[in-house]
């Protein structure tokens, strides 16, 4: 018999990322992770095929939200004008009231390079889509690939800026600022 | 007692790709990769903590290409000149002998989400190893980062068409084209 859990892959998420940084990533197993809010392992391992995957739930809601930017930006916006959109969109994803959870998970996973791998994986295929979604715009392959890795050069960069201690200001305000900076580097002194 | 093999790396790395792309990754031990080539078990294990490994050998050295590209650049330079020094001096880590085996490596990568997720690390590594040796040089954070992570964005892009099949123009005019392209895209049309 499956009992459906409302929220469950939320909970088990939020719970794994304490119990990591509380005790270690190493030392903390799935079933540990599923006991800690009441559920079991057979619970965890209907959400996550691994420990490791609870830290990347929500990577598809991301690409996601990339994807709405740039499929409602105007049809003639040029393309860093359609990944500023996206980059703005995907900003939302990231309110302030999730600035601790990310700091912490951020934390966790600077720790061990196999969630390193994971999370510049993550932005590897990250940048693949919108690079698809630009060329489905008709934009050519290789100005789809420039401005869509740099759109993810300027959201890795900002998202570090977002979770520093002391920072205030929203991810949306820290990516403008990032890709003027970004093509202000790239435009030659007049 | 340890016996010195001399260019034992470079046989293991070229045994292990002829294996992996002939048999599979998967299906192929350490073991056998070093027995094809007449060496022991334990001597692959001198070299490499994994047969993983084997495919990323000579990372440390392309760092270094990188870093002295940085290092040579004059001290006057602005970052994205030091950055094109870098990638001209990257790229002579890849002459025209080196794309056959670099394809094939990167087929083999392609199919394995571990191997893709240790090679966009890779890129990362570099990233951050060329923005610290920006910063030594006295260009601010944010500049280094996002002048290191455009070379990477470039290096990446320059690499994959350098790899493709009929392709034959050298790496180093692969990235002079794909770097004026970026810095193009970056500025504001007249």
């Amino acid at each position: 018999m499956v009992r459906w859990e409302p929220g469950a892959p939320e909970r088990l998420q939020k719970a794994a990322l304490a119990l990591f940084a509380a005790r270690g990533y190493e030392q903390t197993t799935a079933t540990e992770i599923a006991q800690s809010v009441g559920l079991t392992e057979r619970t965890f391992f209907r959400h996550f095929p691994d420990k490791r995957e609870v830290l990347f739930h929500g990577q598809q809601q991301l690409v996601e939200a990339f994807l709405a930017g740039v499929h409602d930006a105007p049809p003639d916006a040029p393309p860093m004008q359609v990944v500023a959109a996206a980059l703005r969109r995907a900003a939302a994803f990231f309110p302030d009231e999730r600035r601790l959870h990310s700091r912490t998970r951020q934390t966790v996973i600077d720790q061990h390079p196999a969630l390193q791998e994971r999370e510049s994986h993550k932005l590897t295929i990250l940048a693949e889509t919108i690079a698809g979604a630009l060329r489905a715009r008709g934009v050519d392959e290789r100005t789809a690939a420039l401005a869509a890795h740099s759109a993810m050069t300027v959201f890795g960069i900002s998202f570090a800026q977002w979770i520093r201690e002391g920072e205030r200001r929203s991810l949306a305000d820290i990516e403008d600022q990032v890709l003027g900076e970004l093509l202000a580097l790239h435009t030659p002194a007049a």
